[in-house]
């Protein structure tokens, strides 16, 4: 739209959420030709500019800049998480503000990681090789598993949950989908599970509710997996399901408390415990998926 | 048929290869109601109950044994590789040799696993957990990248390149199949491929196939995943490669001399080589999926 004017603050410390010279070129191409796009490297810069810009996107808003920004209609961030940006009860009136919700096309490719990596036994293989033994072939025969035929609990069953159930499904995983309305499902669907997959929002409504009761309810060749926040799951609980071997693995992507300390109980080399540091969104085409998902939506005319 | 007489003996020293209870009962229940099915647990026993035998389903078979076995119609192997029975030109006429084919299902999810624990960057995330890195954030951020997108050359397009091929699209992969018909397109084709995965048979007319011409072909950032046999690969040329970093990785399932020893190029502690003992295909459903095979062939009738 004519008068419309880009500003973009994309200046994460991590390099796959940090504006490029790729994603920039991606972005320009799906604004309006000509448009002005403007990009700040500082949040001074950033504040500098917000006077004249209709939409702005970047990752942290504070609510007493609004005052700064009378011209803004469109306040976007990629973040999927909510606690980055004003609450709606601060927007003011006129302003859309627009969380990113592309993530689960990458988040769900950590987890097909995670799932295939844990049945096809590349974890014990490894940990073989590290330790110099050359063919470990009849130990890890009992190991490998088929994913095709597994049931998966998906608990949290949003964009990303979704986007996480139907790449499963189509590998011929059967997926149960557990979110507010059928909450009640999760005990009962937990006793054949073979995956426990958390993709749940950072919520008080949910803390801790991957505890010993749900640990308890599965069977004990099922595997966890949280791509969620680090909230949901009852940290002390899992890691003495984990040292009982009560369930067969946890891949964590999240945690209480970030960065992970030394003085968390997932913090231990506990048996079959694998970590990643809040790498399941990771990858080159964040902010390329972000901005298709703006122009798609609409949000950049 | 009235008069059939099944003889089983699948006594391999892999667990996954053996029959058990399970695998005995899903074969029964593909025989005709009441037909006779003897398990033999040693090659004598086997020999004993050759003479009564219309059908034998073993994993190795010589060919003086076809003088003991006067009723015999059907000699199936789960074994894809044909080195274990005798060639075609010494089956006897009224004798049918079934090699399975079933082994693509369980071998694409080996492929999957390799494929997606590198690009998400899994390894590299379990050797800072193993060196007790508790949150390599910024250090995994410019290694995870998406499957979807990516774009692979498989080497061997049989069944079970094929079924390799055919999961990789279902994800978002871009897929060329080079088989006998069009290994012209080899060399060009690796150009720009993400993954080169070999499923190629044992067959001296491609022995050091992936040698120092095709890795110099392939992008650095490529990554080859071998689930066929060794012999395809130039052991040498693919140490010297990785050592230099002119490929991101190798998932090697298969080695030139089986069991791997120590004196392989390939035993070495290599940048981004990862080690399998021939375990692609290991699963609780490997029999169960071959005697579906049987049946749904026609074999067992």
């Amino acid at each position: 739209m004519a008068g419309n004017k880009y500003l973009v603050w994309l200046n994460w410390p991590i390099g796959a959420f940090r504006l490029n010279r790729r994603s920039r070129a991606v972005l320009a191409g799906f604004l309006p030709a000509g448009a002005p796009l403007e990009v700040a490297r500082s949040e001074k810069a950033f504040l500098r500019a917000l006077p004249g810009a209709t939409h702005a996107i970047c990752w942290n808003f504070k609510k007493e800049w609004f005052a700064l920004a009378p011209k803004l209609r469109v306040l976007a961030t990629p973040a999927a998480g909510r606690e980055l940006l004003p609450p709606d009860a601060e927007m003011p009136p006129g302003v859309v503000r627009v969380n990113g919700a592309f993530h689960g096309a990458i988040m769900c490719e950590t987890v097909l990681a995670c799932i295939f990596a844990h049945a096809r036994g590349l974890y014990r293989a490894y940990d073989f090789q590290r330790n110099g033994v050359l063919w470990p072939r009849s130990e890890m025969s009992p190991h490998c598993t088929l994913v095709s035929g597994t049931r998966a609990v998906i608990l949290g069953y949003g964009k990303i949950g979704r986007a996480i159930g139907g790449r499963l499904e189509a590998l011929g995983v059967s997926v149960a989908g557990i979110g507010r309305r059928n909450v009640q499902d999760l005990l009962p669907s937990l006793k054949t599970a073979d995956w426990l997959i958390v993709a749940l929002p950072s919520d008080t409504g949910t803390d801790n509710i991957v505890g010993r009761r749900v640990l308890s309810a599965l069977p004990r060749r099922a595997v966890l997996v949280n791509v969620g926040r680090g909230n949901a799951v009852d940290e002390d609980a899992l890691a003495d399901a984990l040292r009982r071997r009560r369930i067969a693995g946890a891949y964590l992507d999240v945690f209480k408390n970030e960065p992970l300390a030394a003085s968390s109980p997932l913090a231990a080399d506990l048996p079959g415990l694998v970590r990643l540091p809040h790498a399941s969104a990771f990858a080159p085409e964040y902010l390329p998926l972000f901005f298709r998902e703006l122009s798609d939506g609409g949000w950049l005319a």
